[in-house]
């Protein structure tokens, strides 16, 4: 049983909050048609058609609210798979709360966090990872976690779990079956077949286990720290990097209020820029790590962009920082600026270095810094079509079967009896089953969608 | 002719910037739904009838952006009056950056602030009164605001208008006539019945003119100081204000963001408390109102809510609160609080003072308060359903027309000739003219759709 009654009919704001031309309030369950049709003037909504949209005022009684925009949704053709309503108002709170409060005393109820998507799921309308794919999705703060977000949604990580977990049951059955006959004697499964098999899935499980460090990037960003000494050009090189995204930005009116400060995206990842403030003699940054509050700042760092002056730094200071550098267990790429302003000689002195040249000031080398910036974190792979894990939870359940396959495998190579070697695999098939939910339970559900915002 | 080229289509974010579960872009124009069409993999749009919803993605080549659910409106039967499109898609500021820059490559432009209201009120869908109450009715921050810009926009006020416009004409057409018959010393119009005629006009706009004191409070809310001694109940006052809107706000989950705080709505209007910080020991509030800084604080005010405890202030104390507050020309109320703790014999001796009793501790007197409150800044008088001026350009016009028809009245007085008294006649036609838009200059437009948000 489940704590929420999801036979009601919920109402919430779909859109974000605060002030625009419109917003949309949002309403599923059997009753939305008859409630929304009780207080709007307009067309009969219980006559409309689905996918239909009809122009009207929302009245509490002689009282009219704003005029709207109903949008209709019969049958199971909606987000949800329930009837569904959205009301398009003019954006201001104001009237969004009039809207909201009206309908609740029609006897509709607030939706609880994520309960439309949570609706939807349970209606078959999409698996859970799908589910969770869509809060991804709003949140996605570059191009890559967009498109591994809508991938997800659309299925596409689903498909190749629920490909491993219908091979998984077909070995169960066979053990299961040789179970059933065991008395008999009967042997269906070869059992180095069966070993070979699991091998292979592992394999594809493992693929997906390690394609989560550069899921993690996609989905939250590297954290990087621009080092080096002043005057090295760290700002410049910051601006380079800017540039064009900020331009792009600011060509939309209007988005600059959510684009974090000193974030940039390159191959569609996000880069986000730890503030180093107090540090600012960085000098000292890398140098200084042994003190702790520095120490901090940096190990959130995920890349260290270390920023060599060339025509300032001997090979000596550039032996030193790189010495320091290695102590640390963060990634790190240096970078030598003013190559523009260093003769043959001195670079060729430097190749024992793993430096990569550029001017920050006229841009040359730009362009391949990038290459390599998005190579060191692992970002070139993402471009391939792979499927990518994103998601902590489903990291968690797919550690979890490697260590139930793990086991199976054991278990086959110490010829344990049958009935353990079913229980791994029963334990694998259940951590496979809680990514998609074709197991799950309440709590996970709750734990789940309580994290999804109140409209969606 | 028009800077803005209004034949273009146009697109924008209609709801607010920011996370959500849906976002609407609007796109108005001849070429919305073809352009759309371009990267839109669903059903095929051209063919949709207007008012419908069609779910699909929108595609860069083969790359998807998300999906989508559209809304197509033909004809001339949408907001604009244009054809349009409505994209919602789902919440985030990526994919509407996204989106919008596609549609853009594909031909379309960013609208100007307000187009979409601009090209309504050009297509004869509402005059410039209602279209100035879209944007009203968006930023309406109490009941009495979204209620004025609501009739404001479906016409009330503009109706009121285009009637004293038409018994304007009407005279002036008689004075021009005669103007035509001059010679022939024909008077077509009587000269007294004129006069008693504009006379009648005259007390309308005088009507409408006082009226926006008033529309002033419903618009911007009264900024208010709650003043008195230290320990006078001054925050007790404002909790029990506050408790019962406070509990409505946070049970509709999230508009708690836009809730101003130290704002409450009484009787529909809001009343915005002005911060005295520095001023904390408000013993000294009233007194020190000389000092300059203090004075500049307290000169925003629109009422200020002087507290008096009952129970510790002598008569004389009061006598001094009084003769303080009285020097400046702010409206005040005398507030006398915890009257649970005086004896009648102590209350018939403030007989004198206009003072209004309340234990705000026990809540008794506080619906008494609330409506002294409202009718100290007029409120009562806007719950009748007499129009109100609440836009100071109105307002302005208002004055100008004012102005020209008591020349007119003038001119009759003196016998001066009729093509000045017509001059007067054509002057006020103008001014009230330009409250509705029935004349207009680009300039006029361009200043009050500039400052319309972006996507309105």
């Amino acid at each position: 049983m489940h704590s929420t009654d999801f036979s009601d009919t919920i109402i919430a704001l779909a859109t974000p909050q605060g002030v625009g031309a419109l917003a949309t309030i949002r309403l599923s369950g059997g009753k939305s048609i008859s409630t929304v049709n009780s207080v709007f003037k307009g067309k009969d909504l219980a006559q409309a058609n689905s996918h239909t949209l009809h122009f009207g005022t929302i009245r509490d009684e002689d009282r009219i609210i704003d005029e709207v925009l109903i949008s209709v949704f019969k049958g199971t053709n909606s987000f949800t798979k329930e009837e569904s309503i959205e009301i398009s108002c003019h954006g201001s709170m104001l009237i969004v709360k009039e809207i909201i409060k009206l309908l609740i005393t029609k006897g509709v109820r607030l939706a609880k966090p994520g309960e439309f998507t949570q609706r939807a799921f349970l209606h078959g309308k999409f698996d859970l990872a799908q589910a969770e794919a869509v809060a991804d999705l709003i949140h996605a703060g570059s191009e890559a976690a967009r498109k591994t977000a809508l991938d997800q949604m659309r299925g596409g990580f689903s498909k190749e779990i629920k490909q491993l977990r219908k091979e998984l049951i077909h070995f169960a059955s066979m053990i299961e079956l040789e179970l059933d006959f065991g008395e008999e004697d009967v042997e269906f499964a070869n059992r180095d077949e069966l070993k070979g098999l699991i091998e292979q899935l592992l394999a594809k499980i493992n693929a997906l286990i390690s394609s989560f460090d550069a899921g993690n990037v996609i989905k939250n960003g590297v954290p990087t720290v621009i080092a080096g000494k002043p005057n090295a050009g760290k700002s410049t090189l910051l601006n380079a990097l800017l540039k064009e995204d900020k331009a792009i930005v600011s060509e939309i009116a209007g988005t600059t209020r959510d684009t974090i400060e000193d974030e940039i995206n390159l191959g569609g990842v996000s880069f986000r820029f730890i503030d180093t403030a107090g540090l600012r003699d960085t000098t000292d940054t890398i140098e200084a790590m042994g003190v702790k509050r520095t120490k901090e700042q940096m190990e959130k760092a995920g890349l260290i962009l270390y920023m060599i002056d060339l025509a300032n730094e001997s090979v000596n200071d550039i032996s030193k920082a790189i010495n320091t550098l290695k102590k640390q267990a963060i990634p790190y790429l240096l970078i030598g600026n003013k190559a523009d302003l260093c003769s043959k000689k001195q670079i060729n002195e430097l190749k024992g270095f793993d430096i990569n040249f550029l001017s920050a000031k006229l841009g040359d080398g730009l362009k391949e810094l990038e290459d390599i910036i998005l190579e060191k974190v692992n970002a070139k792979a993402l471009q391939t079509n792979n499927t990518v894990v994103t998601n902590l939870r489903h990291q968690q359940q797919l550690l979890l079967t490697k260590e139930s396959l793990e086991a199976v495998i054991a278990g086959i190579d110490n010829s344990i009896t049958n009935d353990f070697v079913a229980q791994d695999i029963r334990h694998s098939l259940h951590h496979l089953g809680e990514i998609t939910g074709e197991i799950s339970t309440d709590d996970l559900l709750e734990n789940i969608f309580r994290k999804f915002c109140i409209g969606k």
